[in-house]
């Protein structure tokens, strides 16, 4: 059994499921998971207790996810888990690529970047418990359709497999872009994939269009319609996945990938079909 | 500042998000949240273990968050948790109606049960991650829009300021069907209501389904036709609640209801409009 | 020559198209269809007096179609028939589950109870003849695709070539619920069947709403959202049949099971192909 | 008591509820119906038989209903019901034009000529039963929100009403053509109402088109692309008519025209509102 | 290399990309394409005026579009260009059929009248540039997906050949109606050309709309909601071809018929397969 | 009379349009049109050739439209015609911003660099006249409905205005970006706006992948899912336009502003209501 502790600080849409990606029927007999995480927060303070938090839990594996994975919360969990030398992957958003090259290179840490994990339009007059649910239900099926969830816990499970028959895990180091997050898709229809990867980069579009609503632009009147503007992207965005599955799902061809209890991932594609 | 640590045993869809519905910006004062989760699974030995770490943690309020709060791992978690003397909160999903009256009025503990966050379809040859993901991303909107997560967060902002202005916090006990929930829904017209009304008996309507396809029905040729169609409900519920959110904006009369920095939250409806 | 009378009083959706469903271009030389209804209304006087003109006319087989077999209306009407000695079929909704079981194993008289053909809001301050005939629309495209439709003319097609031919007629009895009319749909994408199997559940949650709205809930502020809710949910159950149906039809496999004029029924599915 | 009596032969979309619009909820005091009808045949016997039945019954108006009342059929029907001297509205489809002035002028006989209740696309390869009633809940919706349904039930409740006073009934002597369907929408908005009369028109299109593939052209492989562009053209207008529908409940601005007791029509819009 | 000449006076839909149509890729060797327009305008004079420039640029083939070539503006462009000698091909909307059998009976001027390219409802207090730009967008699709675009362009291709291989050119006069367009249209899934089909007859229906709205009514009250009418109308027309497409890529059928460098016509379908 | 000369070499969307915005009824009486055109082709030759034939015709205002105006034939176009001494403006695509300030500053050149007007995915195996034609309908929409078409006809009429009152024309300057489009898209909802930006960046994100594909990726298999992918995202931004529009329309608040006869705009907003 393979003891897997998840520590999240701040939120990207990733968070909200990571846990839940790697035993989705809770069946799975060779892997305990524990989350330890801070909610929202992600200051140096917040980020420094739950790190410590975690460091006491008996683990294999350590997952470290949040937004930009470069700032000092975030940075902070890092340190204070390398001291129990377990093997860290870090899981977080675009503006990470700025320190991958240090974390793979220098650090010897794993790092999975989602270019398709957009930042939120956190502007007060706009951003309420609902608008900010509704955002990451609108990214949850983006990073779903495109492969990057597939991509995510295909790299974990790797990881985990190897813990648990004593190799020396690999950590993945990879900038999930389009092209890395498509081939995990599993979308066969090619108009499929490209409504996927369409939307893949419209989110990225949405991170551009918040980064500047909340960052360069001054005034509610101005900032508004940008961070609504990035928000409505999203929501499309969503729906080209949701028309991409649909597709998928009108041609019987939906690729699924299950964990069985022992952890070994199955394939069918079939509904009434059988596991390959 | 008031500590609030959430345990999580399991999975429903409120689980994503509970932490993030208290604070969307991350910039509260007055609050400190901790997640302590065992992931997708919810046994004794490992809601025990959560249970244990979690009494661990200074807190002010515990929020328990499961499915079926009867079940033997999450009674062990508040069991453990009662002994702190802390307040606790249980956040579960319908089936925990059974045991409202014994969690109220015996042990004293507050209870939230959700009537429209419905149960997936937890069979083997249908449910990967990337469908158990996407089925999370249906009833999140749902949950949003018809005004569950509102009254989530609304009673909990109620406790925490009551804890913080050292009052004796008056613990919710409620059964959040479709009438309490779509009263927090803020939708102004009246067909986007009856909409959201839709969706939510929708989704009720899933749970039915995937109870009679994981454990009444036999043979996946029997079964798989029920959960699937379990979920094609939960997607269409899920678009009636876009639905019903596009009328609002069609209407400028989105309500949102922010929090401040001071915990306050204030309310504004119209997108370029002011705070009330 | 089979001369089938069919005697309506009151309305379920049913009502509107159960005579044209056996001869859908008026070509069948092998039946004579006579229809007499007392309309909407389905008072035991209303009743009383279309069972008598029915009973006058020439008939091989009788066919009751009405709301809740068991009320005073249609039970007397079916007691006027009885008199007649001919084979009796009775069509009715839901809520007739409570008598069948007297009407074939005592009274031994046919029946088709049909669970997705819903109750309408028959509220006054939301139901007028335009909600109403939107409602019926709504009904009639779900009664069509998840096989409801196809299984009654089936059936009564059946008992009609048994009397044809001078065989003692085997008068259906059976609940029509999910399975059973799902079996009739026709539709091949399982995608497809499970959209329709949730729109069939959808249709049966429709009238759990409307009979909460319309006999359990006081006062138009309280029921009005039930009833519109309800009538939303229809729309939205027919709009998932419409999905089903584009699937099949996007890849050419709409089933099409035609009367020729000898009453006898080809099959073909290519649109442009032979029947088989 | 108004008794009246409607003779259905052959069908046209209006027959499924023609009865049903005059009193949706069942509960109005001041009439009584009655229906005859010989299903979808409407050759001169199956009409005459059913002529003499409805002459028997006590009735102070008739309502004949079918296709082209210029045929053989429903002419026979109107002569038998000429005899008993009273008064006979006739309602029927587009090609009825050719005659209405002959039954208005020379017959003394009352008509709606409904020129938005096109032909069904009957041809053997490709009409089943299920293909005519997805095409008759189509037709439902159209005929439901261009005002066709309105316009009916209002003359005949106006006629009703002078029959019930003792005045001499002024029978309807009107091609129901767009302008004239429109005017009884209850459409406030103007893009809602553009929206229905193209359906209104479109649906006249669907006429044209089933028209030609139906007589005019020969050869399955040449005739059925027609038919099919029909009933994809018939879809089209009840999507569109259901559009129109819901930019006026996003207004909440939907007309409701409702029968009370007496037979008196009450209007509301808002659907929380009072009536008028 | 061949010489064409494009002159066009007035507006129809396929003004806007019929030189396109020719060298999509702007990568053909084998033709040089010249463009001499008045814009909106098509009286006389202006025509005459762009007539002599055209009639100045060195050409092989003439190409006149307009509206109605009927009108005196087209008329005379085609007298001053018959003047060179040089084939002319018109290419004009559905009243131009009146003159069709003039244009190539006498005067051996080639044709293609195109039923789906519909008059637009140009009346003042409706139509603004921006109303008009959206009205082509529509129109557009619907050329493109119902087969008006490929059949023109193949025609001139084939003329163009003709010509660059020094045969005599056989100038096309053709009415394209529904039937020819559809042939050239590429959609294999027969309710995707059913759609289209509808489409296109929609779209003719405009027509008449725009022509009533335009000419027969008095009144902006009048036929203000007839020319709204027709632009929804062909709205849903191009939303409907849209489907169609649709349909085609959700089975990787989309036909593509692409110009090479030397002119020549070659076809593909899968996306990611070679040309035939 | 002023005489407007346009210029058209190479494609971009608004080339397709260009001249119909000055005049959408052909009813002005105070400009007169010419447009001269290569087509699709934009080499240096093709381009001085119609240069030069546009040298000779008599014009007050000379537009050159083409894709990026620092390419050589564009260039050549615009050196032609600065020898006439007359005013030019140059309409062009987002790369064109680099020489923006030159042609100002430099040349006194007047520009509107349109980011909105996206790069198409011009390869071989996957463009198609009917592919270029289907994305030039969507990119017209998202043209028009974000404002870009409106703002470059009013800076037109506002030079006409200029030079028909012998003003010295001041000509426009500008970089057409998402806040000067937005600023004249007349949308008054704001989430319909919102809308609009998010079409408006989406489209810029089309450019971004065509440069992509067509210029930077190797093998057919790895840009064909890139281009494809683009012109997916374009028909989503057409699609979203298409939703902000309806918007408008459901609160009948689309704006017009019609050109008079003598080429004064004038405004109004409800359908039925009158010109400002």
């Amino acid at each position: 059994m393979v003891k897997i502790t998840i520590v999240k600080t701040g939120y990207i849409a990733t968070t909200t499921l990571i846990d839940a990606l790697l035993d989705e029927r809770a069946s799975r007999k060779n892997i305990s998971v524990r989350v330890i995480s801070s909610g929202c927060k992600m200051n140096e303070g917040e980020a420094a207790d739950i790190g410590n938090i975690a460091a006491q839990v008996p683990t294999d594996l350590y997952v470290i996810i949040s937004p930009n994975a470069g700032l000092p919360g975030p940075s902070r969990v890092r340190e204070i888990l390398k001291v129990t030398g377990k093997p860290i992957i870090i899981i977080s958003d675009e503006p990470s690529r700025k320190i991958a090259k240090q974390l793979g290179e220098e650090e010897g840490v794993g790092y999975l970047v989602l270019y398709g994990d957009p930042m939120i339009g956190a502007k007060r007059p706009f951003l309420d418990p609902i608008e900010m649910a509704l955002f990451n239900a609108d990214a949850i099926r983006v990073l779903s359709v495109t492969g990057v969830f597939r991509l995510i816990h295909s790299e974990l499970d790797r990881v985990i497999d190897e813990i648990e028959h004593d190799k020396e895990p690999v950590l993945p180091m990879m900038i999930v872009n389009k092209t890395r997050a498509l081939e995990h898709s599993g979308l066969r229809n090619p108009y499929a994939r490209a409504k996927a990867m369409a939307a893949f980069e419209a989110a990225r579009k949405v991170a551009t269009l918040d980064v500047e609503g909340c960052f360069k632009i001054k005034g509610a009147s101005n900032y508004l319609p940008i961070v609504a503007a990035a928000h409505e992207l999203m929501r499309t965005a969503a729906r080209l996945c949701d028309q991409a599955r649909e597709i998928e799902k009108a041609n019987d061809s939906v690729e699924r990938l299950v964990h069985f209890k022992d952890g070994t991932l199955k394939r069918k594609t079939k509904l009434l079909g059988k596991f390959e």
